[in-house]
């Protein structure tokens, strides 16, 4: 499997920022996220304070970041990521539709302000999981039921269906597609809890309850503290230092993921920290083999 | 005197973003600096790794930064800052050609790589000046020494030269100008350290030794624990945290003089976050009242 020198998760302006000066530095970067940038950026109204891009909408900001990004020879991966695991000298990372290894990680996620469902976290890896795609194999002959966030959730819900033998689709928004026979899809329902009891999981929701094997929440973001096991948080946010630090060695975070305020060039300006102590801490480690 | 919101020293990436951001959040700004934002950002070559501004010349980037702070009525004022102090409330800060006055501070004055000369540090204040405006009335009928750094240092010499009785004018820059009979204009000199004793000034340099009443180091940037009195440092560096707060309240500070990388995008994120922080800071006294 090839290792990257910088895997980076996010495509926001903090990740692509990110991306952009570790290619200026010479490194092999891994760029995982959506591949339109962040929905956050595209879906922003005029944007006044992004210093050199005056009175700039959403839109254009977001095709002036992506085309940086591709005139720099950046390419993103469309994957959404499931897990890092610090391996001590590499990172695994652990994705919705591929593995992948590097030196070290910069975690630009974004910050979801979405709240984790009433039971959500207790069942986590016991009848509650982010990756369909991951679990899939375990699925063969049960149901599941599933919480999407994303027209992207399809394919994800499609993979899973053809091991399950039944699985419910619950389209957090708005719904236009067809997911054929073997994909029960419900609209217009609010998941409000989770239950699990003797292996059989119980979505509640503010119409009928749904029971099945297990729950499947494909957010587009997941908690820090569930992407990467021993990752230290300061409240909700990623604690870092001012070189973008985690407490993890090799593991940098940048963007809105590491606290407010929640702005396009403080994500962007922190990107190009994490990327460039990134960089410092690959030249310490070859030093130091 | 007008007191301002928020007063912003230095005109580069870090000091313009800060003044479009309390712009956007309609506050009263004072933009102090050079009018052509910093020579730094001018004289730069290809920047590729500002995200959204791909392969920028420096040029064009400074014309870019400047725009944007024009279109959004950001002004600047054309003046070096001298000193600044923090009177409790407020802040008083002493310029070469005036003196304001501002509810908070935000110091993105950049880094200068000069290092002080031998004895300067020691006979500040006492022989050695870096504001030949501030201290002109003390020098009727005496003789100054002025070392020069740039073009915008020669009407200063010349507002010195009507009460000095000799000024001796030392441009360490490409030197073109004409100051007139009552300035003696010494090029090519390098001063190399400076010496004070009974109260008469030595400058000595690669050529001859220069004595006059005082000596005046008009630099582009003065050392951050010169420019305030009490401000805490980390090496040659403002200490600040992650919201961009200095140890001296209602005073933050944000671009290379708070530290390495010196990267325009690492500027203007922190420029946006020193603003964003003072912002809160003016809202937090006033509900304290």
């Amino acid at each position: 499997m090839e290792r990257y020198d910088i895997a980076i998760i996010g495509t926001g302006p903090a990740g692509l920022e990110a991306a952009i000066t570790a290619k200026v530095r010479n490194k092999s970067v891994l760029l995982l996220g959506s591949l339109g940038t962040s929905d956050k950026v595209a879906k922003a109204h005029t944007i006044e304070n992004y210093l050199g891009l005056p009175k700039i909408s959403g839109a254009d900001m977001s095709k002036a970041f992506l085309d940086h990004a591709k005139d720099m020879g950046v390419e993103i991966t469309p994957d959404k990521v499931n897990a890092v695991y610090a391996l001590g000298d590499f990172f695994s990372i652990q994705g919705h539709t591929g593995n992948y290894e590097a030196s070290s990680v910069i975690l630009a996620a974004g910050m979801s302000a979405m709240k984790p469902l009433i039971g959500e976290m207790e069942h986590l890896g016991r009848g509650v999981s982010y990756c369909a795609t991951c679990d899939a194999a375990l699925y063969k002959g049960k149901s599941a039921i599933i919480l999407a966030y994303s027209d992207e959730d399809e394919a994800e819900a499609q993979f899973l269906a053809e091991r399950a033998d039944q699985v419910y689709y619950l389209p957090q928004y708005d719904f236009s597609g067809n997911l054929g026979e073997k994909i029960e899809v419900i609209t217009g329902v609010k998941p409000l809890s989770i239950e699990v009891s003797d292996g059989w999981a119980t979505l509640v929701t503010d119409g009928k309850a749904l029971e099945a094997d297990g729950i499947f929440i494909l957010r587009q973001q997941i908690a820090p503290s569930q992407l990467v096991p021993g990752l230290e948080l300061d409240g909700n946010h990623v604690a870092v230092d001012r070189s973008m630090k985690t407490n993890i060695d090799g593991l940098f975070a940048c963007g809105d993921i590491t606290g407010t305020p929640y702005q396009y060039i403080k994500a962007a300006g922190e990107g190009n920290v994490a990327a460039l102590s990134a960089v410092a801490y690959l030249a310490e480690k070859k030093k130091a083999k």
